[in-house]
Order: structure tokens, then C-alpha cells, then sequence
């Protein structure tokens, strides 16, 4: 499909503003056999057979209205063209006949084994392979290059493309899926995995039908080359968005989190989509948790900008080498910065030796730079050719036709480049995003495989006797099915106790005056008993330390499988959604990292006295977890809440265990 | 100074790359007088008293070392010219002499009268004046035009103005205020306010030298016209921030706060500022609470980028009045999405229509739209001249000089452009903005004045009797000096109740034992007060119901004077650092729109069944906190922690007041 040999348009035309024009003339550029379609002029072919007949067609681009499609699909595939794009829309996304029409188009995918792009897409182009199949004006204009781009829609895709090429980017491939027939995100993923062409690749995400494929295609592409990921949906755009593709809305938070686990960097919009990927295209950081950022400014406020923008992206701008800095005093007035940010005040010849001198020290493996362009002042390429060996992404200020060129030569050098200093900051994040990536592989430690358990109804009891066989802490306690076997209990627990109603129907025991806690005396034991509310079994439990309270959970989504959630306990951070999520099962050093997420996370490292959490304690039970879903498929759902960190580390203070039985008896939860 | 009739380049040089040298260059578009002096080149004037002899010179761009500009600006004024940029670094930024250099530049000033930018900058533009008094090369392109810069930073002015020329808009001014030793950011914008060349502003903030002062300015001139204000230093950007103005940081926070309150626009970088800025050169929004915005795209994929970006905004998309809807439906194949967004399917001659329709629904005051630029397909510029008659900021994706022409056009017709969809929405969100701020004027209502109290210490009994002045409202409580009077005072309000030492110097109570909730009978009472470290007065006071804790506090901030912080209370959202922050006195719809800036606002609206804020309520405790703090300049701070939402409204349950006095004797305060 996106290297073919001869490419047949159906429905071509010559009325300008139509489809099968534009299209025709997109391809124009095309050197190899191109057959115009249209059994209604004479001038062309009135088959795809006829076409094929003519000369070797690979590829049908197919112009005509959608109830028409499928006919000329079967044609196509008859006259042994391996690959169709249907372009236009009318299909699932327009609801009535339009489903049928999209049925009758996978149907003869599925009968013939013809491979389809769409329908409902603006088609791809491959500028390598002179290919530009789409009926944007424009595209033919976009150059050859490093830079693929998958994207969900055919829009996005052009938009993608012309962002790029503005930016100084030629392309490999970008190719819109529209709504995904045959060929999906996936499949164009592997493809670019073998594709020497491709440096870095953009994906753009709107709705996931396939979770684990897409994770597998991206674990596998990511593993070659850096995979830049822009998912839609933060915000409420369900109504819209189900009406642009058909699917249902994928969850925002889970998708990213997917992504990221399988290697991919993300971006919050198409600006910095553009900014990342294409500085991953002409560079790349080795793996490193946390590589050292080497900041050089010829004008102190936009580096100060700059340094604003890089912290607020948690990249560590360490203060240089004292040898560094003696170097730079020789070689920059006194009056200038010189620890990281490095100023040289004004942009001179000695600008090539002080990026040489930061990019050699030690404790700086990338460098970030801005400049205004002044070509008497400094002779920006033949800087920054010293300062070789560290990736590098520079800034250059101004406009015209010399700013753009500089900006060209310094993308041929391999330095990744930007107008302003948040495309700098953008483009460093996503290099220091690549290098973390890296550094946590996303392939599974060998643990100790998860118990099986029994489907069906745990109490709290029961659900902490699963917990205990994962090794997590929970506080000693006994459950109970009589006073007198409380009050044995609470003499071997030692006051003050916590009382709980043990019954699996109960799932907010609190709301039904199911808990009380500090019990601290037989008599208040008494009491307590007195007021659980018909209980058969309770349970009488040691209180808890003080703390910071977790929530831990692993749940199944329903488009990527088992995921674990952690946050914070507590309304106020409910209601402010603070969360981190990782597919499950979880490679320790992933599950490590998911507390680093949360806004909250100050809360977790000691604030004001309060304890620091061991993050490989979290990981063990969080993995531990995540692995009990896994190799449960009768279990639904785990949540501890509250997770408690405490000074001797964390205590699992409730549990629960749904089965997929009592979750559907749930229908609340 | 911006409108000179003559200009003498001071230390003028022939050698390309020298600071003279490019500004003679930057100058030579200049239509008046152009004088170059240079005491050691025969070609030039040798002083700028021969220079001013020649003809008229108003301005001496002074371009020698550090240590002979304060002779040079001396010779400048007694030759009666009235005003100067000195370019160079070297003054109180280099720190050692560079000190008594910028000493001595200010006591010329002031002896002499003549207006002095910088020094340490590079200069300014009006390219109206056809002056580019700045070293930078390029500055002589920037077109003339309606937007004014005022940075800050000499680099940051030129990144800007650079970034605006890209984006298409010309400049009324753009300068860059260096070490500020006499020219300020607001002397630039009341010169702006009166500027008939100038539509909007964009203002660089890295510190704040005279809060009141700059606070009134934008204050004067956003009544005028809008201004975008980027504020630098939101992470730890101190120590280099401190090395580039010589100044200390002021709080990122609070500046954004009080240039809000002002009337200013903010954003958070310096893309959205170009963004913003030019919007609203060419376009803006009535005053308006809430304004509507219709969308409308000929991609789907684009307009879900957009639709999800303005939601984060918090745009208000409402759906589109029936009869809209049934116009669009005789305009659109049925197969679009058309009840807002507005998704066209493929652009066609129907576009302008589809505008126009959009733009007349009642509920819609701005439009924002997205279109790829196909030319064949749709004329855009036609197009959008049918929507007339409502603000309109349309996005034109696509590269190359064709698609540069289309948005120059549309720029020329006054509709904002951009290039992505994060481009429209971040000037429609600029245009909301402005549009909100003009809603809530920053003039005060007259209201009473607020009590003078004395100064000195306040235990919690006093600083509650002071909030009942205020009329805010407090649990029944007594303050008693023994027992008796305990018991009574229990008899009195009836228990349970909260037993609190009253002690002025002790501000951590609850840290010493010198708090004891829920104190439900006489025995119990007896306990609490055997307790109490060393009491000689204590507080018997009535337990408040339960509810959202918030933390209402006014205080002195060094630059800015009196400010009100509201947050909400415990520990986690402590960490999360959630506070809105107002100057006071503030308006009582200034003081209102508090609580929805907050991240945790959801807490704050019957979150799980709790109780809903009054914004009224709260904005009259908020300004009587902050005018009682105006009204007596012997306090230093007041602060009601917890102040409690209720179902029955608004309780404070604990209050201090600082004296300044009082403030200097509790260092760790």
C-alpha cells in the first residue's frame, strides 16, 4: 500500500473541487503507473481491470460514493490491486445505511484479503515513494523525510503533516486511519518498525478497539524508535467524538498510561507532538533515569524562560563541574551566569567553545541552547558543530528567510531545533521522556507466580488473608462470630481494637455503622457489638499508627485488561482525580515509578515529619496485585482503601475482593 | 523617546559585528536625522553636541563600555537631547563596579531629567517611526502594526517580536526594559494607553520592582485596551533570575494575581502570548460572564483537538438553538456532527453559510473554527466575511506561501488565525478572558469601612471578636479564667464543646495539648482543663458541624501590600500548594470568583452530599478580612484556619492576628 508501483484512482475526474480531481492531481508527482478511472469519460480507463490491464496497479484509490464502495473494492480485489483506500465518509460514522455500507466493505476485506485504508480517511502520503494519496492541496509539497505519523483521522493526519513540514521536518509516511476497517494504528505501527525510512514516529489516539494489540505494536515499535504519542479526550468531547469515529470513547488516563508503559512519550498537544518527535527524528539521549541538562543562553530572559519551562517538566539542570565553570570564566565576561544556565551575555565567537565546554561536562548529557539569530555576531552552525557528542536542541530567534535556513542546517546537522524556548523545553521533555523510557524496559522481572484463588463473595477478612498471601502487611486481628470470642480476641490483639462487620453484601461498612474504632476497653467492646448492625461476623483488629493514606487498586478495563490505579486517600484528592496508572502485570521499576506521578506525591516523602514511602514496597504490592488479577479471571476488581504508609512502612487497613459474579450483583460499583 | 525626529548613534563603528556597527545598520530605515558619533572616526560627528548641532537628535542610542556611559548620557542631556537607551551590559547585573556605573546613570537621570531605557537591553522598535533602535539583526523587517511588547528582557522583546512577525502581525512597539534604571514597565504602558498605533499589549514580567505602581498602570490601560501579561518564574528559576536584573524574585503566584486583577489577560507561555495578543489585536469579545462559543470545523479530527483544548479552558460550547439546527441540517450532508461542534464534513461552498449560521445562533457570542487550506474546495476568505458581526478565530492548517497569503488575508479582515488547534483555542480563550475581566470591573463598591482595632496580641477569643465585628460568624463561646467560669460557660452553650487555651504567644496550639474537642460533660470538662499546659485563660466554645475546611488568610506581600489567600484546608491540599490569591481591597466580585480557581473547587459545590458554598458569603468575609487589613497598618496578618463550610454557611473555628510587632517577635512565622 505505501510503496506501490501503480496506483488506479476510481472515480477520477476532471471537474475541478471533486474528490477524484484532487486526487488525481495530488498524485501527479507519482513515477510510476497512474491510471485514471471513470467509466463515464472517455479519456480514461472504464475498469480497475482495464487499468490493471494496462500496467501494474498495486493500489486503488477509490473517489466514488459510498454506497458504491464495496463494488469497486470487490472490482479492485478481482483485478488483484493488494491494497484500497476509501476516502470518503458516509459510513459507520454517519449511522442508518452507512453501517451496512462500512459491513459490505469488511466483508469483501475479509472474503479477498485486499488490505483497506478508511473509509472516512484523507488517505497517507509517503513522499519517499512519490506517493502523495490524498486529496489535500498541498500535500505534494510536503518533503521526504524522518518523521511518520499514525493518526486516527484523516484531519489530524494533514494537519500533522503541514505542522512538520513548517517546522523543517520532510516525512516518511502519514497516513490517517479514519475508521479503521482493515488497516489500523497497529498494523502502520509494525510496518514502521522494519521501515529504514522512519527516524520517530507521531501517533495520534482517539478511540483504542484493541488494547493489548495496539500496547504489543507500540511495545514492539518503541523498542526500535522513539513513538510520540498525542491522545485526545482529557475533557468531556464524548458526545463529538463518538459521532466523528462510531467507537466509544477510550479512556483518556488509561490510554496515556498504556502508551507510556509500552515506550511511548506523551505529549498534552500537536505543538509539542511536533516539537518531540521531531527532535527524537535527528536525536536521541541513551537510556538514563534522569539525564543532566546543560543549559546555554545568549540572551539571559528567554533562557530564563527556557529554565522556567524545563523545570516545570522535572528536568534536573544540575550546577557544572567546578573545572567547567573555571573554563567558562576564561572564556565569558565575569559578568554573565555561569553554573547551568550559562549566559554568555552577548552572542559572540566564543559561543562554539562555551557549548563545547558544557556538552564535555560530566554531569550534563543534553544540551539546551537559544540564541537570537545574529549571523555577524556568531556563526551559529559552525558553534554548535564543537559542541559534538551530546545530543543538542537549540533555539534560534527571529524570522525571514536566513532564520529558516540556519534553522535547516542545524536539522541536517543532526540538532534538533525550535523557534522559541518552549519548543526548546518541549523537545528536550521528550528527549529526557525517550532516555527514561528506555531505562525502564518494559519487559516483566520473573516473580513468583500469584495465587489462585476462589471466585465468589471475600469479606474484609477474608479478602486480607488474600492480601497476606502477597506479602502485604495487615494489622493483627481475628474474626469473630461471638462476643466471647471477641473479647478473646481483643485480650490477644491488645487495645484499642478496631470492630468491624465482616460480610461480603456490606461494601461501605462505614455508611451502615459497620465500624468503630478505638475500642479501648471490654466495656467499650460491649458497647460496639451492641451497635453493629446484625452482624454474624466481625472482625477485631489492632488500630493502625498514624499515616498517610493510599488508595490501591486493580480493576479491569475494558479495552486494555487488568490496570492498577494508586492514589491518594482522602475526598480532597478525589475529587482533584490525582492518579497513576500502569497495565497490570507491572515490571517492578513501573510500579516503583507510579507514586512520582501523583500532584500529591510532596505527601509521600516525608512531609512535615510524616513518613517516607519505600517506593519498592509500594512496587512489590502494587505488582503483587496487579499479578492476582492476572491470574484470576474469575476476579473482578481488588481495592485496598486506605493503603496506609506509616514510619514502619505500608498496612493494608481495608480490602476488597469482587468477584465478576458479585460484580455484576453490584450494579453501584 | 519612541517618536524621535533625530537619533545619534553614540560610539557608531564600521566594523561589521560590533554593537555600533549593527545598530547604525538596524537605524538606516530611519527617515529623520541619523547622526553616528564617534570621537575617533573622521567620518562621524565627534561629540553629540556636534551631532545635535546638524540637526534635530531627541534620542542617543549610547553604544560604548559600561564605564563611559555615564559621561556620554551627561553629554547627551546638556545637549538638551531628551532621551537615551544605553544598550550594553556590565551595570548592577555584573555586580563590583557595574553597581556604581548604573549609580551614576541614575543620579544623570535624575539631575538632568532625560528619560534612560535600559541599561542591559537591546534596545526597542517602532516600526511606525521606522525606528528600530536595537543591535539585532532582522528588526528592520518587523511590519508595522497594531500590537505593542513591553519585556522585560532585551531578548525575550525580540523573541516576541520575532514570534509576532511570524505569526503575521505588525508592531506598534515592542521594548525591552533591561535594569529598568529609569524607564519601568509603567512609564512604557501609560505611553501605550494614549498610543493611537497600538490595539493591544503583551507585557513580559520577570520581577516586580513597584507593585502598586505597575498594578495601576495596567489597571488604566487595560480599561483601554487589552493586555496579555506572561509572568516568568512559576518553578526555581531564583538564583539565575536574580544574576540577570540584579533584583529579587517576586512571587510568581501573587504577580499573576494582582496583573489579573488589573484587568490583564495571563498566559502561561510565551506561544499562548503571541497567540492571545494577536487575537486580540484584531478582535474582541464584549464584557461578558460566560460568552459562548460555536465551533466549527471541515475536519472532524482537528475540530476534537479544538473542542477538548477549550474544554480545559473551560469554554462554555453550548449546544446550538433548534432552529440553528435546523438550518444547519438544510445546509450539511446528515451524516455530520451539527449541534456544537459543528462538523462540516468535507469543506465546501456551504462553509460560509454554515458560518454565518453559527454565528447568528443566540447562545453563541465567539466563533472558533479549523479548516485545512483547500483553496479548490473553499474560498476561506469569502467565507468567513459571511460571518460578520460576532469575533471569529479560524485556524488554517497547510504550508507554503499560499496558505501564509489566505491568513494574512483573514488577519487583514479582522478575524484571529492560527495554524493549529491549539492556536485557536488559546486565542479564544484569550478573548474569554478579556471578555470575563471586563465583566468584573476592578473599580471597589462603597461599602463600610472596616474597624480600626489596636495593635499588638491577639489570643483566639480577641481575633474572634474582631471577626464578629466583621460579621463573620463564630461558634458561642466564652472565654473564661477558671473553672467556675468554665463550667458555667459549659452550662451555657451546651455541650459537646472544644476546650482551647487562650494564650496570644502560643500559635501552634493543637502542638502543645492546648486544644480538646468534643468535651461532652462537667467530668469530662475537669479532664480537658487538668490538661491545659499552664492556662490562665481558656476558651469553652460550642463544637462546629461538620463540613469543608477552607483557609481564609490576608497578609503583607513586600511588593504588592495587603493580598488575600484562600485555600482549601488539611494537609494534602497544603502540598498540592491550591491557593487563589487576590490584592485587597478587593471588589466583592473579584473576591467571589476566589473559590472557582481552586483546583479542588468540586469540594466546594455539595461534593458526595456536603454542603454548597455561597460565593456571596465568602466574598464578604474575603473583602472584610482584606479591608480590615488595609484599615490598620499595625497589623500584619490575619488568618481564619479552619474557616468552615457548613450546611448552615460559613463558621471560622480559629483565627489569628499578627501585629506587626508581634509578626517581628515569631521569626518562624
Amino acid at each position: 500500500m505505501f510503496a506501490p508501483q501503480g496506483i488506479a484512482v476510481v472515480g477520477a475526474s476532471r471537474s475541478p473541487g471533486k474528490l477524484g480531481a484532487v486526487l488525481a492531481r495530488s498524485l501527479s508527482g507519482f513515477g510510476g503507473h497512474l491510471a485514471l478511472v471513470n467509466s463515464r469519460d472517455e479519456t480514461m480507463y472504464d475498469s480497475v481491470r482495464a487499468a490493471a490491464a494496462a500496467g501494474p496497479v498495486d493500489l486503488a484509490m477509490i473517489c466514488v460514493p459510498a454506497s458504491a464502495c464495496s463494488a469497486v473494492l470487490a472490482e479492485a480485489a478481482a483485478a488483484r490491486v493488494r491494497a484500497a483506500v476509501v476516502c470518503g465518509g458516509g459510513f459507520a460514522e454517519a449511522g442508518g445505511e452507512g453501517v451496512d455500507h462500512q459491513r459490505q466493505l469488511a466483508k469483501i476485506v475479509a472474503e479477498t484479503g485486499i488490505r483497506l485504508l478508511g473509509p472516512n480517511t484523507s488517505g497517507f502520503l509517503a513522499p519517499h515513494a512519490g506517493v502523495t494519496a490524498s486529496f489535500v492541496p498541498g500535500v505534494a509539497e510536503v518533503r521526504p523525510g524522518r518523521v511518520a505519523v499514525v493518526a486516527a483521522s484523516g484531519g489530524v493526519n494533514h494537519a500533522l503533516a503541514f505542522l512538520l513540514a513548517e517546522a523543517g521536518h520532510g516525512l516518511s509516511l502519514a497516513a490517517g486511519l479514519g475508521n479503521a476497517v482493515d488497516v489500523t494504528a497497529p498494523d502502520v505501527l509494525d510496518h514502521l518498525a522494519d521501515d529504514a525510512d522512519t527516524a520517530a514516529v507521531a501517533l495520534h489516539v482517539e478511540s483504542v478497539a484493541d488494547g493489548p494489540r495496539l500496547v504489543a505494536s507500540v511495545c514492539r515499535l518503541s523498542a526500535r524508535k522513539p513513538v510520540v504519542a498525542l491522545v485526545v479526550g482529557q475533557h468531556d468531547v464524548g458526545a463529538f467524538a463518538a459521532s466523528h469515529t462510531g467507537a466509544l470513547a477510550t479512556s483518556w488516563r488509561t490510554t496515556r498510561a498504556a502508551l507510556a508503559q509500552a515506550g511511548a512519550v506523551l505529549v498534552d498537544d500537536e505543538r509539542e507532538l511536533v516539537d518531540a518527535v521531531g527532535a527524537l527524528s535527528v536525536t536521541r539521549l541513551p537510556p538514563g533515569a534522569d539525564p543532566g541538562v546543560g543549559v546555554v543562553t545568549a540572551q539571559a530572559g528567554p533562557g530564563l524562560l527556557l529554565l522556567d519551562d524545563l523545570r516545570g517538566r522535572r528536568a534536573r539542570v544540575p550546577e557544572l563541574a567546578e573545572s567547567t565553570q573555571d573554563t567558562l570564566a576564561t572564556l565569558l565576561p565575569p559578568l554573565t551566569y555561569q553554573r547551568n544556565p550559562v549566559d554568555t551575555g552577548r552572542p559572540g565567537p566564543e559561543l562554539g567553545r562555551v557549548l563545547a565546554t558544557v556538552a564535555a561536562d560530566p554531569g550534563v548529557d543534553v544540551l539546551a541552547g537559544y540564541a537570537l539569530h545574529e549571523p555577524d555576531a556568531v556563526d551559529l552552525p559552525g558553534a554548535l558543530r564543537e559542541a559534538s557528542g551530546i545530543p543538542v536542541v537549540f533555539g534560534v530567534g527571529g524570522t525571514g528567510p536566513a532564520v529558516t535556513a540556519t534553522r535547516l542546517a542545524l536539522l541536517d546537522a543532526g540538532i534538533a531545533v525550535a523557534a522559541d524556548p518552549r519548543g526548546v523545553a518541549a523537545a528536550v521533555g521528550a528527549l529526557l521522556g525517550d532516555a527514561r523510557r528506555q531505562a525502564v524496559p518494559p519487559a516483566l522481572e520473573t516473580r513468583d507466580q500469584a495465587p489462585v484463588v476462589a471466585a465468589g463473595s471475600y469479606d474484609e477478612h477474608q479478602a486480607k488473608q488474600v492480601l497476606g498471601r502477597l506479602g502485604v502487611t495487615t494489622m493483627p486481628g481475628r474474626a469473630c462470630a461471638n462476643r466471647a470470642e471477641a473479647h478473646a480476641a481483643f485480650d490477644a490483639v491488645g487495645g484499642p481494637v478496631a470492630v468491624k462487620i465482616l460480610d461480603a453484601a456490606i461494601l461501605h461498612k462505614t455508611e451502615v455503622g459497620g465500624v468503630h474504632l478505638g475500642v479501648a476497653s471490654h466495656a467499650e467492646l460491649d458497647q460496639a457489638l451492641d451497635r453493629l448492625p446484625g452482624a454474624r461476623r466481625f472482625l477485631v483488629e489492632a488500630m493502625a499508627p498514624p499515616g498517610v493514606d493510599l488508595v490501591l487498586g486493580a480493576r479491569r478495563d475494558p479495552v486494555f485488561g487488568p490496570v492498577l490505579l494508586l492514589g491518594l486517600g482522602g475526598t480532597t484528592v478525589e475529587a482533584l482525580a490525582d492518579v497513576a496508572i500502569r497495565l497490570a502485570p507491572v515490571s517492578l521499576a513501573e510500579a516503583a515509578a507510579m507514586p512520582g506521578e501523583l500532584a500529591g506525591r510532596a505527601l509521600l516523602s516525608g512531609w512535615r515529619g510524616g513518613p517516607e514511602l519505600d517506593t519498592a514496597e509500594l512496587a512489590g504490592v502494587a505488582a503483587g496485585l496487579g499479578d492476582l488479577l492476572v491470574a484470576n479471571p474469575g476476579l473482578a476488581e481488588i481495592e485496598v482503601n486506605p493503603l496506609r504508609l506509616t514510619h514502619d512502612g505500608l498496612v493494608a487497613l481495608d480490602a476488597v475482593i469482587l468477584s465478576k459474579e458479585a460484580d455484576d450483583a453490584h450494579p453501584d460499583q
